[in-house]
Parts: C-alpha cells; sequence; structure tokens
C-alpha cells in the first residue's frame, strides 16, 4: 500500500452515540472523515473507529475544536447550547443544523409557538409556571394533561401523563435559565396512530421525504415500527408533506425527524421534531434506497440527495431493549441470527433495563411479515 | 454513556485492505471488534477504524499476535506462508480458511492439481520448467497458450497471453523456494462468459450459495458484473452447484469466491478460487439479502448463515479503476451523486492509473439498467 486518498470532506459530529457509530459506517463508503465528540473511549461510535475528540458538548473550547478543519460540524443529540454555535457561525464555520432550528428541537415550548404562529396543527398547549396554570388548562382541554419537560426530554423521560391534580411534579413552578418555565401542558390526544416523517434538506434548499413510518410506542418509548404505514395513501401523503413543511418553516438542515399523531377523525398533529438522523429512520439502512446516516452526511455537506423510495414491499423495525431479567444480546446473537432475513445492530452499549442497545430491521412481503421476523429476533435477544 | 457491551467476538483478519475495511462496517453491526493485521496506518481498513496491529503477514510472530486473544483468525489476502498457520492450528487457535484449503487459494498449480485429480472440469494445463515445456504444450493444444504465475498473481498480474514462443517470459526456467517451477501453462480457452460464484462454509459444514453473477475482464482485472447472469438458469444451476462442491472439496471455510469460465458448448471449467470476501460479491452489500462481509463473519465464526437471495431484479457493479489522465474521484464525488441510485463505495486508497480504489453498485429493473447507472457514476468519478 503506497498513499491514501484525501477524505472526501471531514464531518465533525458532537456526540457519540449509536446515530454517530451508523454514521461512521456511512462515512466509511463515502470516504467521508467523521470525528466525533465522546466523552468517553466506551461510546458506540468510538468503538466503531470514528476518530475522537474527548469533551463536553456544553463547553465552547471542545465545539472550537470540533470545528477547526471540519467541513461542517453537525450533532448526534440536541444537547448543545446555542452561543457558542452562533459564535462558530460568526467565525464562519458551517453548522448544520444551524443553532435557530436546533432551538426547534431543544425547546419544546419554542417549537410549539414558533409552529403553531404559523398555522401548524399541534396540540393545544400551554407555558406551565406553577400546579394553578395545569388546572386551567385542564378546566379547559379536560384531564389528562400531558406534561412535558421543554428540553432534555427523550425516549420518555420528561413526559407524564397527568390524571389530575395529584400527578404534578414537585418542580413544576421551578424556573428555566432564561428565567421561563421549565414545563408546558398539552392536549391529550386520543391517538389512531402515531407517524414519523424522515426529511432531508440541504442548505441549498433542496429536500427529499422517505415514505411515512408509522411508530408504536410503549412508556413513550418506541418498540417498533413498520413502513409502509398503515394509514389511508392520502393521510401518509398528507403527513409527508405536512413533515416537509415543518422542515423548511423551522430551516432545519441535514437529516430532520418530524413525529406526527394521528388524532380522531383522521386529523395530524405535529407531535416532535428531531433535526438529526433519528430511531424512526434506522431501518432506512436497508429497507431504502438511501440510508438516512449516508443521506445526513449528503445534506449537511450540501451534496446532492439521494432517491428514497422503499426497496421492499414492507420493512419493519424492532428496537432492542432490555426489560428486567433480560438475557445478553451478545450472548444470544447466534441464536438470533437463526432467523432469516433478520439484519441485527448491536451498539456495543452495556445492556440494562429501559435502554436502547441495538434494533432489528426485517424486509418482508407485508408489514405483518417483517414485524414477525423482527420481533422474534428481538425475542431471541433478549431471552434470559 | 456508563459502560460498553462486551465484543460478540474478537475477529483477527490478515491484510487491512478495501475487503478488511468493508468487513469492518459490517462487525460494526454484530458488535463484532475486527482486529487487523496492517502495514501502516495508511491501509483502506485502519482508516475506516479498525483496530490494528502492524507487522508483516510473513511475520510468525505477528501472526501470532493477531490470534492471540481473537475467536479466529482469517484473512483479507493470501499471501500468508502457511507453516506458521499450521503452527497456529496445532496451539489451539481457530484458523479459517485453514492452512491446507489456503494452499488452494496460493498455488495456482495445487488447485490446479487438486481439482483436476478429483474430476472437477478444469482447462488443460502442466508445469513449466522452462520454454521447451510450454513449446510441447503447445503442439498439443495449440497457441495462444496461457502462462500464469504459480503464486502471487492478481488482477492480470502474473497472467501473459503467450501467442507464440517469442511471447514467453525470461524468468520461465526460475524455480520456487519448494524447488518446483514458478508458471504452470494454460490452454486458451473461447469464453462465452465468465461467471463468479460465492459461497459460504461454515467449520461444521453448513454451506450456503449466493446468485450468480456474470463478471466483465479487461487485461485480466475485472471491470464490471453483473447479477443475474446472463445464462441460461440451467446453466447457472450448474455454476452454482460446481462451485459449491470446489469449495467442499478444497475445505474452504468463510466465504469463498469461484470463478468459472463458460468456454464453448457450455461448458464450464473451474478458474480461480479465492478463499475471502472477493471483489465479485461487493454488490452483496446493496442487493442481496446478507452482504458478503456479514456472512464472512458469520461464517468464520461458525454461526449460522444468512439468506443469500437478490433483493432486487437486477444488480450491476463497476470498478473504479482510474486510466491515464483520469481526474480524482474524491473530488468529483459530489457530482457522481447526481446520479440517482448509486452506490459509491470510496477505499480511501490514492488514485493511480489500474488502481481499484473503490467501487459503484446500483440496482435495477434489468442488468442493463442497473450496469448503466454504476457505469455513468465511475464515469463522472473519474472524469478529468
Amino acid at each position: 500500500m503506497t498513499g491514501r486518498m484525501q477524505p472526501a470532506a471531514v464531518v465533525a459530529m458532537v456526540g457519540a452515540g449509536q446515530l454517530a457509530r451508523m454514521t461512521q459506517q456511512a462515512a466509511v463508503d463515502l470516504a467521508v472523515e467523521l470525528r466525533v465528540l465522546a466523552r468517553s473511549a466506551d461510546e458506540p461510535a468510538v468503538l466503531a473507529g470514528a476518530p475522537a475528540i474527548f469533551g463536553d458538548p456544553g463547553d465552547p473550547a471542545a465545539l472550537h475544536t470540533m470545528a477547526a478543519g471540519a467541513d461542517v460540524l453537525t450533532f448526534d443529540h440536541e444537547l448543545v447550547p446555542a452561543q457558542p454555535l452562533r459564535d462558530l457561525v460568526a467565525a464562519g464555520h458551517r453548522v448544520h443544523p444551524g443553532p435557530d432550528a436546533l432551538a426547534a428541537a431543544q425547546d419544546k415550548l419554542h417549537a410549539r409557538r414558533l409552529l403553531g404562529q404559523a398555522g401548524f396543527p399541534v396540540p393545544a398547549f400551554c407555558p406551565v409556571a406553577g400546579p394553578e396554570d395545569v388546572e386551567r388548562f385542564a378546566a379547559e382541554h379536560g384531564w389528562p394533561v400531558v406534561l412535558k419537560a421543554r428540553s432534555g426530554g427523550y425516549d420518555g423521560r420528561g413526559v407524564i401523563v397527568a390524571r389530575h391534580g395529584g400527578d404534578l411534579p414537585e418542580d413544576l413552578a421551578r424556573r428555566a435559565a432564561d428565567g421561563g418555565p421549565t414545563w408546558l401542558a398539552e392536549a391529550h390526544v386520543e391517538l389512531a396512530a402515531e407517524l414519523a416523517v424522515l426529511v432531508a434538506r440541504r442548505p441549498s434548499g433542496a429536500t427529499v421525504t422517505y415514505p411515512v413510518a408509522q411508530t408504536t410506542q410503549v412508556d413513550g418509548i418506541c418498540r417498533h415500527l413498520v413502513t409502509p404505514a398503515g394509514v389511508a395513501d392520502d393521510l401518509a401523503w398528507e403527513a409527508a408533506e405536512l413533515a416537509q413543511r415543518v422542515v423548511q418553516h423551522v430551516g432545519g438542515t441535514g437529516v430532520c425527524a418530524v413525529e406526527l399523531f394521528v388524532g380522531p377523525a383522521g386529523r395530524l398533529l405535529v407531535n416532535e421534531l428531531a433535526l438529526r438522523p433519528h430511531n424512526s429512520g434506522h431501518a432506512t439502512i436497508e429497507a431504502n434506497a438511501t440510508s438516512q446516516f449516508h443521506q445526513h452526511l449528503r445534506a449537511v455537506l450540501d451534496w446532492p440527495l439521494g432517491p428514497t423510495e422503499l426497496r421492499a414491499p414492507a420493512a419493519a423495525m424492532v428496537n432492542l431493549i432490555p426489560g428486567p431479567g433480560a438475557g445478553d444480546p451478545v450472548a444470544n446473537l447466534p441464536a438470533a441470527l437463526e432467523v432469516p432475513g433478520a439484519h441485527v445492530h448491536l451498539y456495543a452499549k452495556a445492556s440494562r433495563p429501559g435502554r436502547k442497545v441495538g434494533h432489528v430491521t426485517a424486509l418482508g412481503a407485508s408489514t405483518t411479515a417483517a414485524l414477525d421476523v423482527a420481533a422474534r429476533t428481538v425475542d431471541i435477544l433478549l431471552q434470559p
């Protein structure tokens, strides 16, 4: 061997979890050097071989080191303060998604206001400065009331379904750093279904949308999804169109995920927004013409986007989330590979109850068939 | 992040080229730790993040270091002496493919004899100890005569098509280290087509075969391939069956590639044998239910093998081989990504004429359509 190709680009990603890990696999195809900001050498992307800078995502110096010499700075999570990102943009660095767009994924109250004021359908909501705000909201919209932490929640953390005034958290009246409330209240929506739509958008504006997925949550954490979604074609079309407008409105760049409620009478409501590759897009690795991880790299680099169509009639993805008493997925892996057509992805995270440590994707002639393969495989991976 | 999952297995791979690079991407999915034996930090698998041990594949100490603590030792090339591998096996290490099987891929004369004596169809051949052997062979089989170096040749190197006695190489009478000839002569076969069949075999015996691919060589180096092969179904079936018997006969383990000639009257002849993931299997990453790189890990670890069927009506793979005056694939990458449906794989090797620095795969409704997409993309990657 004599001599290496120069990297096609250097992408700096804040965070080194499973999203960065799978982005690293895609980066290898494109000869993109992915540099990750990690807290420790045990993080999933570091174990996958991504060059790491060790530091805190809240530390402006670490962010500056990440951005130096990179073509673009991007994220595998949203827990990054805005000001250092604004400083990087002011210094001429490319940051995608940008700090203004990122605020919509960081702050649920901001996102609700931004989208609600623009006329997007969102659940009824109000900021919560104390128990009296919740009581007043419930008087108008009824119980239960969904209480959400303005920021920092994920996988069901930071969400409380309050059935009456006795369910309210103790820190409801605490103030956020900006003096605003730390909680918001939302009307509880009777759900016919939950949908997730991936949208990829280049800084120069071009946008592609993925086929709509239907997700199933348990305790606020996604257990599995299927594509195509089990809803009428015109509703799926409406969901895709709505998601694309949401991403354009907030100025998202890169891959963005828009989670939607299908409420009573098939009415769509915007639930959550993530401006990064997302759990709801993991099946795209095998199921779609371009995986969300390749697409994210292409989008943040302002390179041409790839096609998004499904490459099989149906796909399913089941998250690997050990419950109490679950077995070791690593020890069970050979047995799980007996299931034909299961695509197992392990994140190299120690297994513990409630933690997402991998996922399994399967393709099939129908969502039922694909889900059966993926779910059986997960059952084997978790068997005691 | 707190704590990593133990690796599902540790696989040590001798070599750190593009095959090891793509195996590393697959290893990440399965939480397999892939350790590569590299000559330098610039090699493709090291740049992809595989943990590396630096050393020479001919150095018994380096091989011992590789095998220590690994579940299995395997290879991304055949240039490994047999004795240190036999010593490792004797010391209780698992080595797949094993040294006896590997000899069939290392020594073309040995392979021809082994397969010829067992009744497999091979081109007429004879060992060459000097020009008189070639003249005698030509008197029986006619010119041209194909001269092949017994070992070390690849991508057309070590193969000479001699049209008459004046074409013979000067070192024809040189002796190999074992006292045997360094060249063999083969009858030139009028080719109707060339086929390649991937077979994966577990040490415990289970075997799967991939759909047959048709390859196109220029100057002895594979330029492109398509799957399904453009031959009659019964010939493809015969090719798959023949390849599987060849692999079983030589005792191959892991992924093995059998290259076949389709000679006059549709007669199949065994050409070359590789006991590792192979260029002819690169399209399996996107095109087949299990990629050859996942499959190789599964096979050498004696884990259940995955299904092999095509996931699209047709697939094509075109190697990225710069000619004189070619442009820089990295600089051309964004333009190449304009072609919808092209899956670009760059190996992070410096571009120079005649060197394989990547490949492009495309799926399609027909091999013609898929080949058109992949070839157009390669043309753009190489444009000056």
